[in-house]
């Protein structure tokens, strides 16, 4: 059968993190290894009201076939977001409506990426995004991620060595790292990417979960190039699988006929019940609440990490989202690290996946959205015991 | 912005349907263009039962990430009903559940179509799967479809020239033709097809649907390299996006890969959803009443047909499905005819962009899922009156 597998699917890294993912669902097992929105703030009672309501009142159309484009009044509601949180003017014929976050990668992938073309990745970078673009043939290039954004000479360096066709990055508390750009890093990013004429991919699937610090700029605000990705599995749920893009209409219209073909349009009864979920519910306070719990669960993890890792192992410190990143001394591999960790019951990603190129041996990626502070205490305890055994 | 577009995009055909779904949307205008299932059957009230106990029951594993897979149970139910319908031996892990069938022929295309293979289609064939592998950049050949299958000496004339990687079929009511393929016709076509070490591709959204004569063996009876594509779009709701593909383990491993990259996973609330209504619902009691439905419906577009069209117009008398086929005298355009009939309020869909190669310009579609018999009277005597002022 191998015979007929296409090349280009051949590019494809395979997941390792659903192999962890597997591993890590004994129950025995602490795991700060998915990337799980915590269930308890999933709003089951008011997700009911709203399929009750549109189901009652519109029943024979909210199952029907609809367009590729999306649910006009949610874009309307997305475009309306934008402008009210961050400022930026957008028209609802410039957001298509994706199946998850996922899905606007892909097509951005299908839509923009030839064979061969060059496209710059953070370093690390997500690796949803590595995924769906590989299957498009990219070579990709990378440029290291520092406390506050990209390295900037380093950038000049990778451009002026290579044409960039695309720049993927995730600004705000990112995935793997928590990291988030500085406006100055913003700036000087925007102001390098400039002179080549690049497309810009911001992904923002957690830009809304900040507890502390000031919000800044999307690199829209920089550079107007740039294409933004959105989700709502975040902040409401992740099994309707609602995201966004939001692009300049001449390439939403590409991204529409890409869409056509990959899956005709996103699940229509769901982002009913979104919608009516938004137009019942206050979204910034169920948002808050999110805030408030992954925050103090946030700083549980650090002062573990600060009271039981030695001094060696370094770590990012978040101001937003769902992970933080670890590097240990450059003598211990994180797989290493992975297997023995799970021998005592407690489990994290490996960083390797995370990286384009290159491949960095002694990262890795712990989540604390979805365990309680008291067992982030016991697991980051562990897992500190274990790396001293191995330094 | 037209320097950032993949050449692959640049190879999809743009839709003319949408544009006629457009026109057609008018009121005063009577529709035999779309692909919509009736409303009419949209089993509202189960599904709205079917959202209350999920999500009473289970509502925050519901909303969560789930499988790329898909859910298991509802996995198992497809493969039970295999067994049961088609005396097919199916294993849950050779199902993959897709967000439509449509992905499902993205997959495949993604998944087992290099640049320049050769893919091999029916004339006339589905448009969205024209689409789906189009991104992929196949050369496509084609072969005429009789009122029984495929022309089996144009089959082996076709491979005799070309070295076929993918045979892709819809052998039951077919879209857009609604010809269904002869159990004899199976059987040469497979044979013809063991030749070479070709991939046939069974796409069966309509098979359930069958109004007159004895239900046909799938083409997995008759060449065992065969994938199925189904869909629970016709016969519960399309708006769910819910279809799968069954395939060999090994080749449901790659597309497992494919699929992440593309969504991650199907709208899981929905696999719930919909697995609750098959549990507490009996689904085939629903098809009969969509089957007596559409029976009905084609009755009258094949009565109204006899006595409004003209001697020279052919047309096909499918046993099931949403859609029969007319072909027209050489010397008229069913395009000229379209923009006629649009202006006497009656509506089609050109047959034209459903051919892979070489068009051909005398044909069209006609649906009858979605127009009561009355309705279906007086847009064929429209359309009998248009043509009649043409020839």
């Amino acid at each position: 059968m191998e015979n007929y597998i296409s090349d280009r699917l051949k590019n494809v890294p395979k997941s390792f993190i659903r192999e962890i993912l597997k591993v890590a669902a004994d129950e025995k097992i602490i795991s700060f290894a998915g990337g799980l929105p915590n269930p308890k703030f999933f709003p089951v009672k008011e997700i009911q009201n709203a399929c009750n309501k549109v189901l009652e009142e519109d029943g024979a159309n909210a199952l029907q076939y609809s367009t590729t484009e999306g649910y006009l009044p949610l874009r309307e509601y997305i475009a309306r977001r934008y402008k009210e949180k961050e400022g930026i003017d957008v028209s609802p014929e410039e957001i298509i409506i994706t199946s998850g976050s996922q899905q606007g990668l892909d097509l951005i992938g299908k839509t923009f990426i030839n064979d061969g073309e060059n496209v710059l990745m953070e370093k690390p970078g997500y690796l949803g995004a590595i995924q769906a673009f590989s299957v498009y043939g990219p070579n990709f290039c990378d440029v290291t991620l520092e406390d506050d954004g990209v390295a900037i000479e380093e950038l000049e360096e990778v451009m002026k060595n290579n044409k960039i066709k695309l720049f993927y990055t995730v600004p705000n508390f990112q995935n793997p790292s928590g990291i988030t750009y500085s406006s100055e890093k913003r700036e000087a990013t925007a102001a390098a990417i400039k002179k080549q004429d690049i497309l810009m991919v911001e992904d923002n699937p957690y830009g809304d979960l900040r507890f502390i610090g000031e919000t800044v700029p999307s690199m829209k605000k920089y550079y107007d190039n740039t294409i933004i990705l959105g989700s709502f599995s975040k902040i409401i749920a992740p099994s309707f699988r609602l995201g966004w893009i939001y692009a300049k209409k001449e390439l939403i219209d590409k991204l529409v006929v890409a869409k056509q073909a990959s899956d005709l349009h996103t699940n229509y009864f769901s982002q009913r019940i979104i919608y009516q979920y938004l137009l019942d519910n206050d979204m910034d306070k169920h948002i808050e609440k999110i805030i408030k719990a992954y925050g103090h669960q946030r700083e549980a993890m650090i002062g573990s990490i600060e009271k039981y890792f030695p001094e060696e192992v370094k770590f990012t410190r978040p101001e937003g989202g769902m992970f933080l990143w670890v590097t240990l001394p450059e003598n211990i591999k994180a797989l290493d690290l992975f297997y023995k960790a799970i021998e005592e019951n407690v489990a994290f990603v490996p960083g390797f996946p995370f990286y384009a190129k290159e491949k960095i041996e002694n990262t890795f990626r712990l989540n604390y959205s979805n365990v309680d502070a008291q067992t982030i205490d016991i697991g980051i305890k562990r897992l500190a015991d274990t790396i001293k055994k191995m330094m």
